[in-house]
């Protein structure tokens, strides 16, 4: 049966102290409203409905970015969460399946645990997602017999018996879209709160004589961010799943603590990880690379055999072949350095081509920016690179040619040649000692002028 | 009525295995000291006395840093902290008022518990600070009867049903001057290290039929430093209030953990800190900042919407204006960035004003040091710094100048004028292989020779 | 009695998921095997064999490497310790003494328990190291009466009563060596495993009316590594113990967790080290040096009173005498670096001694290799760098001379003198502005090309 996801996104987080609305915090460098899009992902939805609220054309945006299919609809006034899932209605006029309830800032919910949910519903009209709570503390509570959901129990009203039940309410709910908005229109604000539940379904539903179903996910799957202490709480999460994978596949952290991944790293087996290193978005490691400590890298592609840092930073585009070297200090943006080539130190190689063996001297410096456009370098194989070179693109360095260090290249340099452009050294003798008895007599005169 | 602080700071710290007087040791980038007396600052003391021992010419620098006002009296021989707090009788002269005693090396007594004290002054003649200890072990318990203190048991005096007491002595006594001083003539030493003991006051004062009371504190304001290994403990605790009270404010901090502040950092929210960022004294951000992995950070001000890092380091009088960029590798000291400007890359600029919308190219370099003054620079504007420019100080490049890559520039350059400094480029066709050539059939020879 | 190490390190360590023998991946920067070798090379031992199998070669150029008289024998089969010990018999044929086998991939065995061992075999024909485990699992255990072990059953054959035994068996087995292979030859493999185990020469020495000994170790000793995950735990508790002892040592650590030393690193006292700092092996820091954040040492030697960083890379040979210091984004490789001189900031000097007081001005770069051979830099005391010079090795700048900043000195510089290699400087009025509506101009011409 077809599946439409309906994310609630439309909280203003007012604990989060911030101007950002809250799904669009990130963890693990993706927004918390993009993870519940890919929890949901893996159910291949025919529909995604976002029901946005605060902030709603930057939520809009975002949930655009990551499924450019996604609905977003408005929740102009924040009414409850039974009254936030109405506001898909229209967005699923004509929908004929099954809509899941998701929440934009639990990022954590996995496939498996919503493909458990479909499956209950073949026998099941409504179903619930809950969890053994190790401190249930004030969740609602899941009064269940076997896996039939028999009511959800507000912890405010539950009785003694209730309160002892350690089975909790996620708040994630499926049912058919038809039903699930027909019981929406019973639903009443006769609460303390005077909103709309959504939890409110499934009494309805047992009413009409319809079973609901309650199904089991981890608690930690249910992590909910409402301040930026959570938020962190809910990155440490990330990472700590994340590190031990890496290492569960083969890779070496000396530091498992000090490595911060992004949501779609990949690394390879037998890669050694130095302490302190980030990882931003889309980076791909081949086996066998040692990244070094304080390394940084973004947008980057590193093949097998290649060694980078301590204190690289690899930006978006940047394409390391096998047994490239990148050391201290080193930029490397939007450019495939070719195999085998080394740029060692203090450089900025950017929008750039390096060939294979090519040695780029300390302080290479591409200049690819003329103030309005970018241009490209290419450096051919084999060539050398003098310390302090400019490459003023856009420009051609050859195959096995040579820059002197300090030189700006600013023409084409043909394949096997030696280009220069310096001046000649001129030493005075004793000018050094005559320079600097003078500057501290000048300083000396201005002290004196000072007091 | 008129405060006095006496703190005690004439310890050897023989377990810091130091050179260096214990309380001068640092928590949060501020001695330990200095956070007694910030602590006590908060009373507004008329006068506040520090008893100095070890390492007291040090030690008095230091104190007179943080309070010009401080007085400090020399305790030559260690006899204990009755005989430490009488030091401070002469410099108390004629002082009409309470003195509240604390120490150099316990860092973290809040101002509300000092506070609390004194109100307990109003209607006792001593105050003691206690705790409730999770672990009493081999504390002082403090024997009470409601708010009155009846006596101060050492662990070693103390009967069973004494050492089941869990509140405890943190040391800290409050009482007028005067009474304080007298109390002490009477202590004794006829004890086991024979030391005189501040503790003592409190049955002495009972003997003269007058009233003491214990007044509370948290455990964690008590922690004090005896070895390097407390001194990380106190810096992790600084830490883990700090950071918490940051994400409180509204800060993402990605990974707390690695994020180290200073005693005093501002931060506005909505500002993001990666991780890896290390604060030193004096630095304020404000609202909106985004601060990348791997920056470090003192004596700077970042305004709304700059970006900073990764890898960058703002030095003292860095002042940076609202969306200015600074990225990796590059150096700021003492130098105002404005409204927009970027320096993107392995640069350093120091005592320098950067005009807003300014373009530092990769490689830029003040050269604000001629081996015996600093000098200054000035760059307009909308001006564009091409790579690896070297402006010689004092310089001034106009507004939207420009520079050639890889010029040296020591003579100012009007608004809107285009400077270069650059030796013509000659290339030699087919002569980096010959160079290659010569070079490898040298070291083959060379080879031959230390064969 | 003459001593020899068994060292069992044939294992595949299927669970590492790696190519790389499980012996050779690295706690503290050297190989597990390394660990075990100099556990017990305290006790002086006369030789040193080492069972390799998966990875025979690797093992043993590392072994060889660590000691250059271990001998290495080949286990082709994987058959059991038992098995594995045997394979050492031919390579300690004639030897009259004590054999002790440790394992490659338990690197925390204590030499004092090795001592102990040793000991017991004084009045024992055999020593088995045993630890009380917290949580004794599926671990062997060991039956005692007093001193004396009665013997080893494995947790599957374990009674009721012996499973509730806690005191358990690290596999570290020592006797005289033709005793123990004369034990080993009696060892059948009729177990589910159809493997020959160690342990079974307890048993069979018992049975030939020979006494055992169990001795005591504590449970941390005998941490293995099986995992990833189990070398990044044994990685942290080198870590932990290593951090608490420099800190007893009087070295500052602001934030120890962030520290990460070899396994050789040597601190003084009173030296500071702030955040994030990552020592590689081969790494001497005299008293009181201040390590700022971000550094990396390897192959270093730090002189008192000289700050290092942040950002600061010391690679092999880098040697700074007292009050030197070193910057951000400085990178110093095989040179030694005399009395305060400094190296403030984006340097790289490498192959080069720096004079005594001598300041490098920022981009100061040792133009050492020339594409085939490495050449040295020599800067004399008192000589001022201007920022940017490129030093063409082998070159040499005498005392108290300066070069100009930009300058590439590719000639001696005598003592006082004054270098320059300078284009003169051409500004060209207004031509900036005309430049930029050019690009522009130029920029959109091509975007209406592109649409």
């Amino acid at each position: 049966m077809a599946t439409a996801l309906i994310i609630l996104a439309a909280g203003m987080g007012t604990r989060m102290q911030s101007d950002l609305p809250k799904v669009l915090h990130e963890v693990a460098q993706a927004p918390l409203l993009a993870h519940a899009i890919q929890a949901g992902a893996a159910l291949e939805p025919e529909r995604v409905v976002i029901v946005a609220g605060h902030g709603a054309e930057a939520v809009s945006a975002v949930a655009q970015e990551w499924d450019p299919r996604a609905q977003v609809v408005v929740q102009d006034e924040q009414l409850g969460t039974g009254h936030a899932v109405l506001q898909a209605r229209a967005a699923l006029d004509g929908f004929d399946g099954t809509a899941i309830v998701l929440y934009g800032d639990t990022p954590f919910i996995r496939s498996e645990s919503l493909a458990r949910m479909q499956e209950a519903l073949t026998s099941h009209a409504v179903a619930v997602l809950g969890f053994e709570a190790a401190d249930p503390a004030r969740y609602g509570r899941l009064v269940t017999e076997g896996d039939a959901l028999l009511r959800i129990v507000e912890f405010k009203d539950a009785s003694a018996a209730e309160r002892a039940i350690t089975f909790c309410n996620s708040g994630v709910v499926a049912a058919r879209a038809d039903l699930l908005f027909s019981l929406l229109d019973e639903v009443g604000n006769d609460n303390a709160a005077g909103e709309y539940y959504l939890t409110d379904v499934v009494a309805l539903a047992r009413a009409r004589g319809l079973e609901a179903a309650a199904v089991r996910c981890d608690e930690a799957e249910t992590l909910g961010v409402n301040t930026r202490a959570q938020l962190a709480e809910a990155e440490a999460a990330f990472q700590a799943r994340a590190r031990a994978e890496h290492m569960d596949n083969g890779v070496t952290l000396i530091a498992p603590e000090t490595v911060f991944f992004a949501h779609d790293t990949v690394i390879g087996r037998d890669t050694v990880i130095e302490p302190n290193v980030v990882f931003g978005p889309d980076v791909t490691i081949e086996n066998g690379v040692h990244l070094r400590a304080f390394s940084h890298l973004e947008g980057a592609h590193v093949s097998r055999g290649a060694v980078v840092g301590p204190y690289a930073r690899l930006r978006p585009g940047a394409e390391l072949a096998e047994d490239v070297k990148i050391g201290n200090f080193v930029e490397i943006k939007n450019a495939l350095i070719d195999e085998g080539a080394k740029v060692n130190h203090l450089s900025y190689v950017g929008d750039a081509h390096v060939g294979a063996a090519a040695n780029l001297g300390a302080g290479t410096i591409t200049c690819n920016y003329d103030g309005v456009m970018k241009h490209r370098t290419e450096i051919g194989a084999g060539a050398f690179i003098g310390s302090n070179t400019m490459l003023v693109a856009p420009v051609r360095v050859g195959a096995e040619a040579m820059t002197g260090s300090g030189s700006v290249i600013t023409e084409d340099v043909e394949d096997g040649a030696l280009a220069l452009a310096r001046a000649k050294q001129v030493t005075k003798p004793g000018f050094a000692r005559r320079l600097r008895d003078m500057l501290k007599a000048r300083k000396a005169a201005q002290s004196k002028g000072d007091a």
